[in-house]
């Protein structure tokens, strides 16, 4: 490992010392990596030296060539991007590979680079100088799928000083081909939740941010099912086994382990794309253990029946809004596909009488900050 | 994101529905990828659809030639290969890229696949059946830097339901190129310090996992110094910055936050590598901070000098002896120059009549398992 070593060294020693225009390294960068460069008019520039490679090209949405120089630098300066957290890649030679100048991040199933574009006068998602939580590791047995799991845990800046408090608790999860590190990572949720808790926008909450994947001994995951050309119709199965976890292992565990308040008025449930889907199935099918439910950018709100879902639920207009603290419905207005989902379903919720709070996240598409964007939303409407 | 996303779960589908041999999918996959496989004699199977390329290699050590099959999938299967955790890389058309297949673990300054090789019998760093503590993500301000820091805390399985009692602290640093993540996810620290305590092996302990790079204000990083040729001697230079986040502000803002018992009959501090120079430093030259010193690999162990190393503290040997609660020097027996290096320390101590510890890791390089070996020997000796 020792050339590897100097090797990775010396690149950001070179790329650093070439620095020399208006932009700067992206937030996303490993350390002391100069590329990819964000320009003040939110343009980037990616390099990557690979002298033997025929083409090299960045795919950030789209593709964009990228160009030779002499030495084996390959360069291109891609358009203004919109703010907010990027999946991309570099594609040498028709492979996509990972950006060495980029942190990487677990989605699209599997690690990605990823580019944060600044977000002008925004920092609600950015460190600030308030009392700060904790994102814990949480290790527990599931007696449903014989493992152990992991879960990450939000206790909010109070919790160690203020030892007989208990807490009312959000479990949020990912979408299709993420995992629990997604919340946590690209989502910023302990951020958010600091900064919110710090203006008293939200209520001091315990977040459980899982992974909704899991099997029983022996069972195969789900298959995904695709359509040709049918791609932005089709469904990520939600795993009917994550949700026995859910309430026979984990909650219990949780339970026991963190000062929480058991009991339906103190439990919040959302998700975002697959995780919308989860939240909806699992949280309308136990009333009895959440009483707010959130869907961001959820294909599922493509489907939704005010008579047939979720076992006729909405039939019962009085009741439901009696016992639904909060029903949240979410989209980008850059993700179409999802906002006429959301707006479907909002239109049969509006048939049957149901109460729901819309929220559409300006010019976001199918991206993360579209969803934190609906964290800070959902999370101020909590536990009030 | 919605392409990528389903292109990326077929080929998971595609690769789970090759496998039928009596290898496994690496423990450090990403979630349903079935390459890398590891076979029962620890040879390993590697896989990368790439039609375009010329050429793709592994570089796992050294470099295997890929062979490409009529559709442009790759494959390669390596030699048996050492147990432990290795970063690895696949090399397509003279570009090191990551293995989408694998997880992405920051070391060698940048994002690189890894691969776990299963140690038969051995279990002190696999999840068991036993009370589990946290991995804790604590930012702190520091003054020194002028910024948020952020370092992982492990607390012990009995911190919260004990909740008067006070732990003793160890600081345990990553290596060049590495951060604070190291510990926490090559080095298992968690999952080691779970079983020594259920094992009654080690008392209940704080970890604090920091990182080890720091700039003040204006600062610029320190640089690599890198002579040609001599790969196997030169040193990373230990930011003397970090010590001084370490005295001023990690400390006390960790005594703050947590319940340690503040004194240096309760302060450890060990690292691996560059750490190890960090730790023997600062360590040393702050005697009425810590009185335990851990040096994992340290290459700056070739440079001690008993008469003038460190101020001179080891002139005074029977001071020394009384003050220093341990001092422990380990290298692996397959890193030569490191364990050239720690047995030069030895002789000099030897001479000077310190007391110290010595461990060699049986078989194991500059490597994690050679480092996750030494925390359990450390971590024993710890507070007793």
């Amino acid at each position: 490992m020792k050339r590897l070593l100097w090797i990775a060294l010396l690149s950001c020693a070179t790329a650093l010392a070439q620095s020399s225009d208006d932009a700067k390294p992206a937030s996303t960068n490993v350390f002391g990596a100069a590329y990819p460069r964000v320009h003040p008019d939110l343009s980037v520039s990616f390099q990557l030296k690979a002298p033997e490679a025929r083409k090299v090209q960045v795919r950030l949405g789209k593709d964009y060539e990228m160009t030779r120089a002499e030495d084996g630098t390959w360069s291109a300066t891609v358009p203004p991007q919109v703010p907010g957290f990027h999946y991309y890649y570099l594609v040498v030679d028709g492979v996509e590979v990972n950006d060495p100048g980029s942190e990487s991040f677990y989605g699209v199933g599997r690690e990605s680079s990823g580019i944060e574009i600044p977000e002008k006068g925004v920092d609600f998602y950015q460190i600030k100088d308030v009392p700060h939580g904790e994102i814990r590791q949480f290790r527990y047995y599931s007696t449903v799928t014989g493992s152990w799991r992991r879960a990450f845990v939000y206790t909010p800046p109070d919790y160690d000083t203020n030892p007989t408090a208990r807490y009312p608790i959000l479990l949020l999860q990912h979408g299709g081909g993420e995992d629990e590190r997604g919340w946590v990572v690209q989502g910023r949720t302990d951020l958010i939740l600091d900064n919110l808790i710090a203006e008293k926008k939200a209520v001091p909450m315990i977040v459980v941010i899982d992974n909704s994947y899991a099997q029983k001994p022996g069972e195969t995951p789900a298959p995904v099912t695709m359509p040709p050309g049918a791609l932005k119709t089709v469904h990520i199965t939600v795993s009917p086994t994550f949700g026995e976890v859910v309430v026979k292992d984990m909650l219990p565990a949780l339970d026991r382990r963190y000062r929480t308040l058991p009991d339906r008025d103190h439990r919040a449930v959302a998700g975002l794309s697959m995780g919308a889907a989860f939240a909806m199935q699992v949280g309308l099918s136990h009333m009895d253990t959440f009483s707010y439910y959130g869907s961001f950018s959820g294909t599922v709100m493509r489907d939704l029946d005010a008579k047939n879902s979720y076992g006729g639920v909405f039939n019962h207009a009085e009741a439901f809004n009696k016992q639904c603290h909060l029903l949240f419905i979410a989209a980008g207005t850059a993700e179409q596909s999802r906002l006429d989902a959301a707006n479907h379903a909002r239109a049969e919720l509006d048939k049957a009488g149901i109460k729901y709070i819309a929220y559409d996240s300006p010019g976001t598409d199918h991206e993360w900050l579209t969803w934190r964007r609906d964290l800070r939303e959902f999370a101020q409407r909590l536990f009030k």
